[in-house]
């Protein structure tokens, strides 16, 4: 580790504030090793009453209600919280209706708080909810997985799945607050935060080269969960994140960047059922480095920048091809159609996020459907044979 | 009639255009008899695509929906219809759930907008569709009852019921425009258009009191669907709302005028099971007696007002007192528990419009519950002696 390195670990160990900027929307994501326990102390001066309902799954109630609950009373915030089933199943119409009757039950009001606690099944639910009860109450996020930490509690994205895919019915709505405490990821199991490391890597490559140079050389500390990189990563991250979602708030322009690897990997989730087959984040991982291919079949960036990015996901353990489709009988074409199904269609073509290098990413509405059966084909191929590239 | 009034219904049958004024979401709303046949045309200039899904209920449907997609496809507009069915009890999480499978199951776009032909059932619900389906669509209302004419198109409330209550669920998500054809107003029946009339008459108790004075003398041309008397009662209901929906989109301050009458109201809905026993805008009309009754007991108006808007909704066959509740064993206590489960409740205190005379109203959060209790025990002691006041 250099002394600069050796600096920024130090500093990062301090926790640290980023701003959202969003007008009258804004606020702030904070991120540190142990903010759980301080909570409601951060909370409370943002609340329109002391009044708080939180929302969290059976797993992470187990491991964090107790400490959230206990901080929040120290603060003087009243408080209730409402259980549901872990998993992304919780994720639809029903549970929805059944957690909008149940807060409705608790006889809240337009200035009770709703608060997420767990990962993005929770803060996405939890967010739709706080927009739609009484047309819309105010909502804490409190990130217990890294993929919610720097990805799906940043920006106000908020939603439900339907029979026709994954969030197509939401709303954005910023919540008031992100508490991002990195010591509730040494909980989180192995594969669950490779997914959510997915998402780290993509800010470097969408537009930050020096940090991915960083994820080269510390991605397995942050694996290992060493508190200074995890909070680099996820703060990092954020501070990626939230400048995007501030420059376009509702994704008119260059938030659509956050898009890279997910046309591919709606795809391949489509494809695998959205299951524990393959994780967002895992088909995110093999979607930016199809993405990288395909920008390098293109004549857009170098062979050698999608085999960096190859070699850097399967480093750390990650899938960075489609072999995982070994098990399942596919075709460039039924990808396709997936495609298709994805919100980011316009005009009935397709969207891709390409690259020009790492770090240096664009929007593109104009990819020929003939180069891209070509990459998949071939990338099937390689499957079949189970003779990855190196 | 006057020479001044002549001349107002004829300059009204020329139909009269309205500007929401919201920033970037203003809208328009067009007033006029007869519209309907060139809805298409209307609507084209605004979409960011050529392509609507109708959604509409099986009575609406046989009245006007094939003449609303002949004037679609002449002006080269794309469509689909979706078809629900008609009642109040449409306007729930399943419905909205299937609704929302229906439009997406199109392949629809973000760029599609959806058009809700109907009364306020349709509107509320296709607005709300709208405001969460790809996180957003954008919609336009073609109201076809009074009541939606009036009020419920104009504003940008969506929502649903859910077992708590009414409205209990939604957004705040403004149309594009809306089309208010006074001539489909023909098919609707006697008992809804007079509960559409209260809030006509709303208007003109809550700031303009000549408006009232106009409907003492024109209120039954109205009501007998004169098409100069429908314009104007109309076109006037929605200026007015217009103006305090762009004072106050959100309802933090003077928009809560609107709830003149309520939440008396929403507490005899609520009593009398939000059914056929008692429509919302029959209870809107019992519930402005007893807001200008409740300000009469506290000295604030003349008796003298509360006995005209009585006398004046009584004359045109509307509900005016609690001898509703006859058939129903109920209390002020239970008519108060209602009123604390109203989205209207902050810290637990009720609010009121109250009003100073006929169109001076002002909003009220410290009502003495000793107060209403004697008023709500007066008014049930007259009912159950079967003698409304005079």
């Amino acid at each position: 580790m250099t002394a600069a390195s050796r600096k920024a670990f130090a500093e990062a160990l301090t926790g640290e504030r980023i701003r959202v900027d969003l007008g009258e929307r804004s606020y702030d994501i904070e991120v540190g090793h142990g903010l759980l326990a301080g909570a409601g102390a951060r909370i409370r001066p943002l609340l329109a009453q002391p009044r708080v309902v939180v929302i969290t799954d059976e797993t992470v109630a187990d491991l964090y209600l107790e400490e959230l609950t206990t901080s929040l009373a120290a603060a003087g915030i009243i408080h209730a919280a409402i259980v549901l089933p872990a998993g992304e199943g919780t994720k639809d119409f029903p549970h929805l209706a059944d957690l909008c009757d149940q807060v409705l039950a608790l006889g809240i009001e337009r200035r009770t708080t709703l608060l997420a606690l767990g990962g993005g099944v929770i803060g996405d639910i939890t967010g739709f909810a706080a927009a739609i009860l009484l047309r819309g109450l105010e909502f804490v996020q409190v990130p217990t997985t890294l993929l919610a930490q720097v990805d799906s509690s940043v920006g106000g994205k908020t939603g439900i799945n339907t029979k026709a895919g994954k969030n197509l019915v939401g709303a954005f709505h910023q919540p008031k607050l992100v508490l991002a405490d990195t010591a509730t990821l040494t909980t989180l199991d192995d594969r669950q935060l490779r997914a959510g490391y997915a998402e780290v890597v993509k800010y470097g490559l969408l537009g930050d080269a020096p940090f991915f140079d960083w994820l080269e050389e510390y991605g397995d500390a942050v694996l290992r969960r060493e508190p200074a990189a995890l909070q680099r990563a996820v703060a990092v991250s954020c501070r990626a994140k939230a400048a995007v979602v501030a420059a376009d708030e509702r994704e008119g322009g260059i938030r659509a960047l956050l898009n890279l690897g997910h046309t591919f990997g709606h795809a391949l989730e489509a494809e695998t059922g959205f299951g524990a087959v393959l994780l967002h984040g895992e088909a995110v991982a093999v979607g930016m480095v199809l993405a990288f291919e395909l920008s390098s079949r293109l004549g857009l960036a170098a062979a050698e920048d999608a085999a960096r990015v190859r070699r850097h996901l399967r480093s750390l353990g990650m899938p960075a091809d489609l072999s995982l489709l070994a098990g399942c009988p596919t075709s460039a074409d039924a990808l396709i159609a997936h495609m298709r199904t994805d919100k980011k269609v316009r005009n009935g073509r397709l969207t891709f996020v390409l690259a020009r290098g790492i770090g240096d990413t664009f929007v593109c509405h104009d990819v020929a459907e003939s180069d891209l059966r070509a990459l998949l084909e071939e990338a099937l191929v390689v499957t079949t044979a189970g003779k990855p590239k190196p």
